[in-house]
């Protein structure tokens, strides 16, 4: 057996309490083998830890990863306005090797940034399983369907794009796992929607969806149908354990104990909410109903970024703000949310540290202005650090980043690429 | 004439283009000499600027620097009882050497993520004055006044010192000016406010006060008085040009149109205003209606740091929550803010780099992931970047900053001695 320890700092647990231990790994099986202190002196490699917490790699529970690409390309515009002028004919003239290379200084950002995995819904989804594999992390996988605006061949060719990318993407490697990913409610018809959900089910493939985002998804669901939109994707056949519903704001008593009661989860995306100004959704009513909740970024281009540390701010910030209550959604519930929250929601492994757990691990420094004094570390994770504080990051056993130098990619070739596929993608889309 | 050169870089110009220049300093005089591609070539020193932004250094327009101490102390807990149980027990216990090392990590903190200048409202002002001087930072400092709980005489008592600080401290060094500094309308009765603000102007000093900060200020006000706060404070002689009203929140068309009539600022803490749950500030109608607004981080101990940054996204986020819509509160609108709006609601010079301005710059490195691809530096610097992006911070010509090094403070023992004076603090605190 060949180990990984992660030596002399303060180490999270699952009931957020911190305590000085060392975090052993077995590097092989990717696996926790004991928290305990001084255990992991004698290992055959070592992070240091010292003046640090160590904390469960943070899960992006909903993102487009290679929109990265766009990020700060057109800001401060309505979301329908934002879509149609902007994001929607740059997407148009992605290439496949623009999503990988999107998806590659996404990867690199999230590993700097203390992210060890992440869900996706996007497109050619087996060249981001490439840079999953490549990079390190996890992922759950999807190819976003749309079929509004589409003739019945091509919507049925996307349904069984993702249907495919379901089933044969999940292959490539113990770290991809995938999801059947239909956009959303509104922007995918209703026997398409059967038709997949069902599918997936055969498959067995949970299902990845953006849900009660704006208030314009969800006025239409209930002039048309008479019921709520959650209503709704529990007669087509969603809401099944291991669902995941990307933003969740606008929502009702009722769609909030049909979440509890399914055990479908919600994903909190407070800076995109904020951005496109969607609103805040209810999250310490979800958390206080027992409902399953997550924490993602969303794509790059409405955030604008990728690190979780700050989603895990907006969380307990918006969520205080939403509540009218300065107690609600304290630091311990956002942490949560954005570690084991984030993994169960999405299924994956990781989230806690604790004996038997998958190795996913930062090392966040506390040795920093801004993080002086340390009465509370859980405290700083929330509402102080950020990813540039992370100093290392483990993924499945394996040090992705040590000391701030990220190990599996080199940065500044990323960078380029993507600089260089940015500015032809924006001029392509601007002369199309 | 000693000069220094910033060079190689994007420069952001005050009405918010960005152009390749350098930016040439005169270091005696503390000013801009010029802003123009390779003058900075020859200049006696020399700041790298390649793959990086030129900006003018940050302006923290309403900050408590010596809580820091308190950073993670106490989270999550309503406004009053927050006060009452945590942080009025332990300030009871701060002493003037208490108050002088938690600005210094402050001072560290701010400079170490583009912050050049602050307005500061606490206690042991002379102190903090040295430590500007110091620091090599900017400052507009205040003794808080509070009166109600205590007796005539100590209420005159308070109201005096902070006219002697007023008065006294400015002349320790160009840096530093002063205010008087009432703490809010409601814990300072009319008659020590009519008092000490008619003093103030004798003395030509502006006024830096909360204002509007939650509906519990706000209720009392028109219920006794029959007048919003702010036609209250516009009666007892406050809102000259020159003052400045921290959080301004709960403002209705009347409270916005007196802010633009009489030239006072509005200081936008949008941070604080979330963790205390006080609310959404209605900037973009503050901005619509021409009143001048900063941007605060109000004290560590509700935010949980001094990084501008933060405030920045914060505000263009919030701003468009409040507005329920994604087009206000743009960019450059938050970047204004902390920059010419900051400086000018308090009054210092800086916030613009143009000939002629004070030499307040820092330069923000391009070259991370999370800021890749550049399609846009306003908006990265609004919605990507963070303090640990910050590779040089110049004041008044000075060097303060040079690639992450902080030249005038000794980091490792401000650290030391704050952690160290924090933990005695809450000891005494907690057992007194
Ligand atoms: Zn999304
Ligand atoms: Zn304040």
């Amino acid at each position: 057996m060949s180990t990984l320890g992660i030596t002399d700092g303060l180490v999270l647990r699952p009931d957020m309490r911190v305590e000085r231990a060392d975090v052993l790994v077995d590097r092989e099986a990717g696996e926790i083998l004991d928290v305990r202190p001084e255990i992991g002196r004698s290992a055959d490699e070592r992070l240091d830890a010292s003046d640090a917490l160590v904390a469960p790699g943070l899960v992006n529970a909903h993102t487009h990863a290679a929109m990265t690409l766009l990020r700060g390309y057109a800001d401060d515009k309505p979301l329908e306005s934002w879509l149609r002028e902007d994001v929607w004919p740059a997407e148009a003239e992605l290439t496949p090797d623009d999503i990988a290379a999107g998806t590659r200084l996404a990867a690199l950002e999230m590993i700097r940034s203390g992210t060890t995995a992440f869900a996706d819904m996007y497109f050619s989804e087996p060249r981001v399983a490439d840079v999953v594999v490549e990079s390190g992390l996890r992922a759950r996988l999807g190819h976003g369907v749309v079929t509004v605006g589409k003739d019945e061949e091509a919507a049925w060719a996307d349904v069984e794009e993702s249907l495919t990318v379901a089933d044969e993407v999940r292959g490539v490697s113990d770290r991809v796992e995938t999801a059947f990913t239909p956009h959303s409610l509104t922007t995918v018809g209703e026997e398409y929607l059967r038709e997949g959900v069902a599918r997936a089910r055969e498959l067995g493939v949970p299902v990845h969806v953006h849900a009660n985002e704006t208030r314009h998804e969800v006025d239409p669901v209930v002039e048309e149908r008479g019921v709520r939109p959650l209503e709704y994707a529990r007669e087509v056949g969603l809401l099944e354990p291991g669902d995941f519903l990307a933003h969740c704001v606008h929502l009702d008593a009722t769609e909030i104990d049909l979440l509890a009661e399914t055990g479908a989860s919600a994903v909190h995306c407070p800076a995109s909410n904020m951005k496109l100004a969607s609103g805040m959704a209810p999250v310490q009513r979800l958390l206080d109903a027992g409902v399953r909740v997550g924490l993602g970024t969303d794509g790059a281009a409405s955030n604008n970024d990728l690190d979780l540390f700050g989603e895990l701010r907006d969380a307990a910030m918006v969520g205080k703000l939403a509540a009218g209550d300065a107690s609600a959604v304290a630091a311990g519930d956002a942490v949560r949310m954005a570690t084991a929250g984030s993994a169960d929601a999405i299924g994956l492994p990781g989230g806690r540290i604790e004996p038997g757990a998958a190795a996913d691990c930062i090392v966040v420094g506390l040795d920093a202005a801004h993080l002086t004094p340390v009465h509370d570390p859980v405290s700083h994770l929330a509402y102080a650090a950020t990813g540039s504080d992370v100093r290392h990051t483990v993924c499945d056993g394996r040090v992705l980043m040590r000391d701030r130098e990220v190990l599996a990619l080199d940065a500044p070739s990323v960078r380029a690429e993507a600089e260089e596929r940015a500015a032809a993608l924006v001029e392509r889309a601007e002369t199309a």
